[in-house]
C-alpha cells in the first residue's frame, strides 16, 4: 500500500481522480471512493487491536492522541430478550467517534504534505480535526455558522484552529469552507473518503471484543446524520468477512430524528419531511448526507433498515442510559431510542449481540435534556 | 480476601473499628486504613489488565461502566531532554480518575448492602460517585455549596442523584453530608479507604503499559488536592515492588497551586498561604487534606516532594497541552507546569520514564482559559 495513496474513483459516474487536486468528483460533483480502500491483511485483523491501532493505521499516520479501544457496555437491562452492549466512543481523545476518522484523515494530509486545512462544523468533527491538526502541526481553519454556541467553539479554540464565523445559513458555512481550498485543502468528514478508512476501526474493534466472549455482532444500531460511521463500520465488516473473520455480515440499522430523516425515505413510506433543526440530536442534523447513496445501500444490502424517532423518545433514552451511569450525548441516545422501534421478535431472534453506537460524550452537551 | 472486608485500623492512634459503623476513627477523629488491603496475588498483577479490570476488583464489584485501560500519550516534545508520558485519565467512563476510586467504593457499599449514599462534593468526585451509584442502584446523595456551577451538577443530576445545596462555608457542606449518616452512609473518596483500593489500578496500569515497551516508571507527577491518585498510586507500586515486578519505587510528585498549597508545608521553606480559592485548578483546592500525613510521608519515602506553580504557569501549561491535541482540565495542568519546576537534570538522569497524571478531560470545563 502506496502511503500517500491518493487515486480515487466516483462511485456514480465511473471517473477517476486525484484526491490532492479535487475534493470531489470532478465531472459529477460526487464524494469520492478510494481505488484502493487499504484493507488489513487477514493475519493484521487477526492479530486484534493494540491500542495504538492497527499496523496498518500506524504506517498512514504516526500520529496518536492515545486513542483506546472504545469500552463494550452491556446494557441487557435496557432491553428485555435481547444480548444488547453500548459501544462508548466518548472515551476517545477529543470525546466522540469522529476521531477514528480524523486520525486517518489528518494521517493522509501529513502523507501529501497537505499543512493547512479547511472544514466546516461547528460540533464534534470540528473538535476531532482540530486536535490531530494540533497533534500533526497542521494549520486547521474550522467555518462555522454566526449563531454557533461559544460552548462548542470552546474546544475547536482550544486546539488552537483558527475560527471563522460565517453569516447565513448551513450551506453558506459550507461553501465559505469549499471556497478557502485556495489556500487550504478542503477536507471535509462526509467527503474525504479517509474519514472512512478510519471509521473502520469501529468494526474492527467490535468483532474483536465479542469475539473475546465467544459471541458475535448481530446487528449494529446508529445514529445516523452523514453515515460516516455507519459506512465505515460497513466496510470494516465487509474487511472482515472477505478474510473469513466472521461468518456473516451484521444487520447495520440507523437511526434519525423525525425533526431530519432524509436517509429513511427508502425503508419507510411514513418518513417525516422535518426542517433539520430543532432536534436535541443536534449531531445528526444532516439535510444532505453527500454520500447518501452509499449508505442506504449498504444498510439495504444487510438486511437493515432505517427508524425514525420523536423527541420525546431520544430524551427519554438519554435518561436511561444516565440512570444507569451512562452519560452520552443526546444525539447518541437516538441509538437506544431506535432499537425501542425495532420490532422484539427480530432482536430477540437474533443470534449474537446488539451494539448501540454511542457516538459521543454527555460532557459535550452543556445542557442535557434530564 | 472477604468479599465485605470492613475492619479498618487508624494510622494515628492504632485504634481498630469496622468502616460499616463508622466512617473515621472513633477515638481520634482520623481517616481509617483497611486492616487488609486486598492486596492482588502475584500472579494477577503479572497477569496484566483486562479491560474490566483485574479479578480481584471484579470479585469485589461487579458493577462496570466500561473502564478502558487509559491512554499513555508520549510528550516528549513539551519536556526537553526527559522521556516523558500523559496519562489520559478522560477517558474513563465519567471523564476523571475518580472512577477508578468509585467503582472500588461502590463495590464495598454494595457488598455491605448499603443502597443509600451521602457525599459532598460538586465536582468530579460527585458525578463519579452518582454514575457509579446509578449503575449499582444505590441512592445517591450530594450535598454542594449552594455557589456551585450550574454546569457542573449538571452531570451528576443526569445520573439520578439527589442534589442539596448548602449555604455556607464549605466546611458546612461538608458537615451536612456527614450528618446525613442517620439515614446514609458517609462515604467521601477523601476518607473512605476502599476509594484507595480502586486508584491503585493507576500504578497497576501504568507498568504493565511502560513494562510493555521495555521501559520503567522514574516517577510520576500528580496535580495534588486530598492526594487520593496519589496515595492509591503509592499503595499500588508498593504492591508491584512486593510482587517483584517492578525493581523500584518511583519517585511521587505532587503539584499544588499557590492558591492551595498546604502539602508543600514539609518539602519547602517558600511555601505560600493561599486562601484556596481563586484558582483555575479547582480540583485540587483541598485547604485541609484529611489524610495529609499519609500523603506527605508517601511523597518523602519515594525521593519525591511538592512543587508549587502559579496561576499563569498552569494556564501556559493548559495551552500547551491543547496545542498539541491534548485537551485536559486546567486542574490536570497542574502537573506539567510542576514538572517545568523540577531540575531538568533529576528528570534527564532518572532511568526510565516521567508520567503526567493528566485527571481529567477538558470536557468537564466549561470555560477553559485559553
Amino acid at each position: 500500500v502506496a502511503v500517500a495513496d491518493s487515486a480515487v474513483v466516483c462511485p456514480h459516474c465511473d471517473a477517476v481522480g486525484d484526491l490532492r487536486h479535487s475534493w470531489r468528483c470532478t465531472s459529477c460533483n460526487g464524494p469520492w471512493d478510494l481505488v484502493d480502500w487499504l484493507i488489513p491483511s487477514p493475519a493484521d485483523l487477526g492479530a486484534g487491536l493494540a491500542s495504538t491501532g492497527p499496523s496498518w493505521l500506524a504506517a498512514l499516520d504516526p500520529v496518536s492522541l492515545g486513542e483506546p479501544v472504545t469500552p463494550l457496555v452491556g446494557l441487557d437491562d435496557l432491553a428485555q430478550g435481547a444480548k444488547v452492549y453500548g459501544k462508548l466512543e466518548g472515551s476517545l481523545p477529543t470525546g466522540s467517534f469522529k476521531d477514528r476518522g480524523s486520525r486517518a484523515l489528518v494521517g493522509w494530509l501529513r502523507s501529501v504534505c497537505s499543512d493547512h486545512v479547511a472544514i466546516d462544523s461547528s460540533g464534534n468533527a470540528g473538535a476531532s480535526m482540530a486536535a490531530y491538526c494540533a497533534a500533526a502541526d497542521v494549520d486547521c481553519d474550522v467555518y462555522v455558522p454566526a449563531t454557533a454556541s461559544a460552548a462548542k467553539l470552546a474546544q475547536i479554540r482550544a486546539y488552537g484552529a483558527r475560527v471563522f464565523a460565517v453569516d447565513g445559513s448551513r450551506s453558506d458555512v459550507t461553501e465559505a469552507a469549499m471556497s478557502a481550498g485556495d489556500v487550504a485543502t478542503y477536507a471535509s468528514h462526509m467527503w474525504n473518503p479517509y474519514f472512512l478508512v478510519g471509521t473502520r476501526t469501529f468494526a474492527f474493534e467490535v468483532a474483536t471484543q465479542l469475539a473475546a466472549t465467544g459471541s458475535s455482532v448481530a446487528s449494529v444500531v446508529f445514529p445516523l446524520g452523514s453515515g460516516s460511521l455507519l459506512l465505515g463500520a460497513y466496510h470494516g465488516f465487509r474487511a472482515l468477512l472477505s478474510a473469513g473473520l466472521i461468518a456473516r455480515m451484521p444487520r447495520l440499522v440507523g437511526v434519525q430524528a423525525a425533526a431530519c430523516a432524509p436517509l429513511a425515505r427508502s425503508f419507510t413510506d411514513a418518513f417525516p419531511d422535518g426542517p433539520c433543526s430543532g432536534s436535541i440530536a443536534e449531531g445528526i442534523l444532516v439535510a444532505k448526507p453527500p454520500r447518501a447513496d452509499a449508505v442506504t445501500a449498504a444498510i439495504a444490502e444487510t438486511g437493515g433498515t432505517v427508524v425514525v424517532v420523536e423527541e420525546p423518545e431520544i430524551a427519554s433514552a438519554h435518561t436511561q442510559l444516565a440512570r444507569r451511569g451512562v452519560y452520552v450525548e443526546p444525539t447518541s441516545a437516538t441509538a437506544l431510542a431506535g432499537l425501542r422501534r425495532l420490532p422484539r421478535s427480530e432482536e430477540q431472534a437474533a443470534d449474537g449481540a446488539t451494539i448501540l453506537a454511542l457516538t459521543g460524550s454527555g460532557l459535550k452537551s452543556a445542557a442535557p435534556p434530564s
